[in-house]
């Protein structure tokens, strides 16, 4: 048989705290080491990048599918968010990906549940304007997977960037001994960011967004070539508009590090948008390198 | 040369993140466990006391000492708090501890810094009344004592009792896998509650504070016998009053585990109070077991 008929192996599906943890011993056992991919499911390929790339960084991997009640307020799509465990499950097997941590939400926060975290400097503005529940509730549960499992290694996508960066600090800040990667955004051919969301865009949608994707590279490339950053963003604005977006949430430029807003592009800077189509709320972001 | 004669060996101490897990690794390396002591120093017999109590849960005993400022109000004792680390590392060594860790609070709060941690359940009341900022606090550095030392056990004293539980409830919530043990509190011997801040009572008021440990153990026999509450905590007031001591923050009866308040001693709960003395803020607790 060929690799490409061979059907993937079942995944092993872990559902408890004692179970991921028996099997990372295990493995540190084997003097293995383990990279964590933490999801909310309904994956694509912008996850399965995530897989591959910690295939690369450690000799195990587990990928965790949790929706987390925790990051989504109470007018949020908690409930309609798309869930395919089986879906999910096959997806990780054929990338390669060696267990599936699946807990359930009384599992994660059960009765008398006290605890949260709040995280200040990069969390602020952007997404945390708008959303001021998500980060805190981010920060949550990725500490506690991050506990639970202990992993050498946990890899983000940088289409969430702001959320990479509120991970970097608070991971940092509690001394969590995870070394936290971020891999470049993953798009459709027409430069739409993969994002599980997508799908909430009506057919007639989805041939407008990708304009998003391309008015960021295009003012990215006016600031890096020092034009005046207010005008930019200015402009990206109107391009979105025009194209059909609804309210834009927000079109910032902020310190590619710290996030913290900048007036001009001295330093690698990040360009951060927002913006509804529809029912659907999209974010992207690109980088902004200073010229020469 | 006799045990009693010999000197204590030099205590080796750790200042950084990197020493101390160098130092738990080392002795992990080797199969050794190791337990943790979180102290703020001012070291006395009760934090010895918990220093004996870890050699016999692990094999090697950190304590580490720090005076952390996000537990202090801005108007709380965290100048004046009392520092001695040449006394507190003698002590320690006599106690048999095997390393001092001693961070800078650049080190633990670096430039940057940005990330709270709340708890609600039993951090509501008590204490968490009159002192809003020092439960996140406690959590906040215990995190991350915890998640830099990674020891197998942690030992704190019941002295702090709704402390104590605050830190269970965390560690729980956050899934830390570090197992916390409380110790009784130990006690001068007519009966006051050792403490640090003990130091800032004047020798008059020294000799009229053990009525506040008389008082709780007299409340919680009567309690225990089947007394009404609302009686016996006013009583209890009326005589720590009598005894000379000002403001009484609280003389309050709760569940021994959870810290909801308790109407009738139906399970096993704890009688907590906090009362001024002077310029000291004294606390003390006692357990109540319904009889039969």
């Amino acid at each position: 048989m060929t690799p490409a008929s061979q059907p993937a192996r079942p995944l092993p599906v872990l559902r408890s705290v004692e179970d991921i943890r028996a099997q990372v011993a295990a493995w540190r056992g084997g003097g293995l080491t383990v990279a964590l991919v933490p999801t909310m499911g309904a994956l694509h390929d912008g996850h399965l990048a995530l897989v591959r790339r910690a295939r690369m960084l450690a000799d195990r991997v587990i990928a965790s599918v949790f929706v987390n009640p925790a990051q989504f307020a109470p007018h949020e799509d908690f409930d309609r968010y798309p869930r395919d465990e089986a879906g999910d499950a096959a997806k990780l097997a054929s990338a390669g990906c060696d267990a599936l941590y699946a807990p359930t939400v009384r599992g994660m926060y059960p009765p008398g549940f006290a605890t949260a975290i709040s995280v200040g400097g990069p969390a602020e503005g952007l997404c945390g304007s708008f959303r001021p529940q998500m980060f805190g509730g981010v920060a949550l549960v990725v500490t506690k997977l991050f506990l639970q499992a202990l992993p050498d290694v946990a890899v983000f996508g940088e289409k969430d960037y702001q959320q990479l960066m509120v991970i970097r600090r608070f991971t940092r800040d509690l001394d969590i001994p995870v070394r936290v990667e971020g891999l470049p955004t993953v798009r459709e051919e027409d430069g739409l960011a993969m994002s599980s969301r997508n799908a909430y865009l009506a057919a007639g949608e989805r041939t407008r967004v990708p304009e998003l994707y391309r008015s960021l590279i295009a003012a990215a490339d006016a600031l890096a070539r020092g034009a005046e950053v207010d005008g930019v963003l200015t402009a990206v604005r109107g391009r979105i508009a025009e194209a059909g977006f609804g309210t834009i949430d927000y079109v910032e430029l902020r310190d590619a590090e710290t996030l913290e807003p900048v007036a001009a592009v001295e330093r690698p800077a990040r360009l951060l948008a927002a913006a509804w189509m529809g029912k659907a709320r999209l974010i992207d972001n690109v980088p902004v390198v200073p010229a020469g």
